[in-house]
């Protein structure tokens, strides 16, 4: 296993220091304090910055989805991507906003992961093709990074890696992803159910979980959070499917995370109980559910907030207001 | 009582219909899609703007700050102010964030209100004054504006408000403002429920309240609230004293704040069960109890985000992106 690099103490501590010593009640700016500090610790920097935002939008093509999982046709992910890169996605909206640079990476999308209710969703090869198109997304220097990922049937592959991680079956882990009707679910959990079945003795390996029940983009998330904490860079982690990705990290080193935070709770009913298994507390709550790291590029705007006081705040002794006795 | 402005039916109709053809599951954006739909009704069109945003911290000072109710002293209020015009406190930050324009009006600090518990905080003809500077800060024309307060003791008045507009003693509504010890909690409650007891008889019509536990800002944020309302602007109520001034309408005509959303819900213990007596619900929870507009400011990152990808993102059409079959 390689050896996690660990947050910066001494960037910490200075930060809160600072922060105590700025013109407001102490604690005061609540969870944008939490946030100034976070990046502190991995930026290194008593002062982070916010101003290399990277969002990457990993998609891919899923085996399961001609079972009717989906309320939409597989040929909607290549469709979705042609519309990140016109800039017609709420996704391109949302990064401009954050001031973002957006990436987006398809993966074989003309070649579907295996349908694991049947097969392996991915071969060893492809399953390192996909970790590795991950780690390319990441270089030092960024100062904070945006994950979510576009694929028909991936909250289908997203909850069985969840049940495969946490336990559970796929009533726990499955809701209506894009939407759909009551059929439709019963069919994906039946998909899930099937799934978790056969594959059952290997799940105990979080990786080969992955491989077996995740797709392409999955793997490339997992691989884009590992590389970032080698390169100390803050991680957003957008919605359900996100998270279980990251979740597989997580189940193999227990700290595996700590560079991470939960963007936004999706309403998609299993990502609140994955928030709740990694003890990670997400930072908005707006009902939505669209994935394409929409909640991240929103949290971002938080991550800008929160350095922007952070920096540009005076402390008491400069501003001439008088603290409060000590 | 004046007649209040009704939203714009047409525009909130037309504005859900863009949304379900946007290129997305519909209703996965949430609350941006709720965001989207506001704005639309009260600035009368389909796809509304959030280019105009003002930001206004009011400040005054409270006769209860010397009955040691914060844990500040009152003269931090004028410096606060001063730290306001030279840049320094959090909402310059938050408000240049948003890309919004910062006004701050202190309302004659070197003449705290009457201090409650042994008289009515302000005379008629002050109230008056203090609504009319709140009027004073809407302009037509605006798209949105983000209302906040400054006042050393404010929490105090705010809890006697809230009590006496929707019952209950300080006990339910008083919580640590900035911050006060054990002692003070317990000062700031007696000087509460003393002042609820000597002006009980009066506290039935909401104004009367206003006047006679209200503070200056208090009065200016229910009238800047009313103005925006007659102009059609849409509101963003920051934290507790802010709701509770707000509240003051909403008791004086029920859908009087059907204009405004709450910010942040605040880590100050009586504004969730303000919020949830007014039945809004607030947009974000990031533990903050700053005041000074700075949860408006960062909810205002939101409206912008809500509105970039409502004006913004292509339709299935536009795209070429199959729908689910209807």
């Amino acid at each position: 296993m390689l050896a996690l690099p660990s947050p910066r103490e001494e960037a910490r501590s200075a930060a809160a220091a600072r922060q105590d010593s700025l013109t407001k009640p102490r604690g005061a700016l609540g969870r944008l304090e939490e946030l100034a500090l976070w990046l502190a610790a991995w930026q290194g920097r008593a002062i982070p910055q916010a101003e290399r935002i990277r969002v990457v939008v990993f998609a891919g093509n899923h085996g399961i989805a001609r079972r009717g999982v989906s309320a939409y046709p597989a040929t909607v992910t290549a469709q979705m991507v042609g519309n990140f890169q016109a800039g017609g996605a709420a996704i391109n909206q949302l990064a401009r906003q954050a001031g973002a640079e957006l990436k987006v990476v398809a993966l074989s999308l003309d070649r579907p992961t295996g349908d694991f209710t049947e097969a392996t969703a991915l071969a060893e090869a492809e399953l390192v093709a996909a970790l590795n198109a991950g780690l390319k997304v990441v270089e030092p220097g960024l100062d904070l990074l945006c994950l979510g990922e576009m694929g028909i049937g991936n909250t289908t592959s997203a909850a069985a890696l969840a049940a495969a991680l946490f336990g559970g079956d796929a009533a726990r882990w499955a809701g209506v992803g894009t939407g759909v009707d009551d059929a439709g679910i019963a069919r994906k959990r039946a998909v899930i159910d099937t799934g978790l079945a056969l594959h059952r003795t290997a799940l105990g390996d979080p990786l080969e979980a992955l491989r077996r029940l995740g797709g392409r983009e999955l793997a490339a998330i997992a691989g884009a959070v590992l590389a970032a904490r080698l390169a100390r860079v803050p991680v957003l982690l957008d919605g359900f499917a996100t998270t279980a990705a990251a979740a597989v990290l997580a189940r193999m080193a227990g700290k595996a995370l700590d560079h991470c935070m939960i963007a936004h709770v999706s309403a998609e009913a299993g990502h609140r109980r994955l928030a709740d298994a990694l003890q990670m507390r997400p930072l908005l709550d707006l009902d939505m559910r669209l994935g394409e790291a929409s909640g991240a590029a929103l949290a971002a705007l938080l991550v800008r907030a929160a350095v922007g006081c952070h920096a540009g705040m005076a402390t008491f002794g400069e501003a001439g207001v008088s603290n409060r006795s000590p």
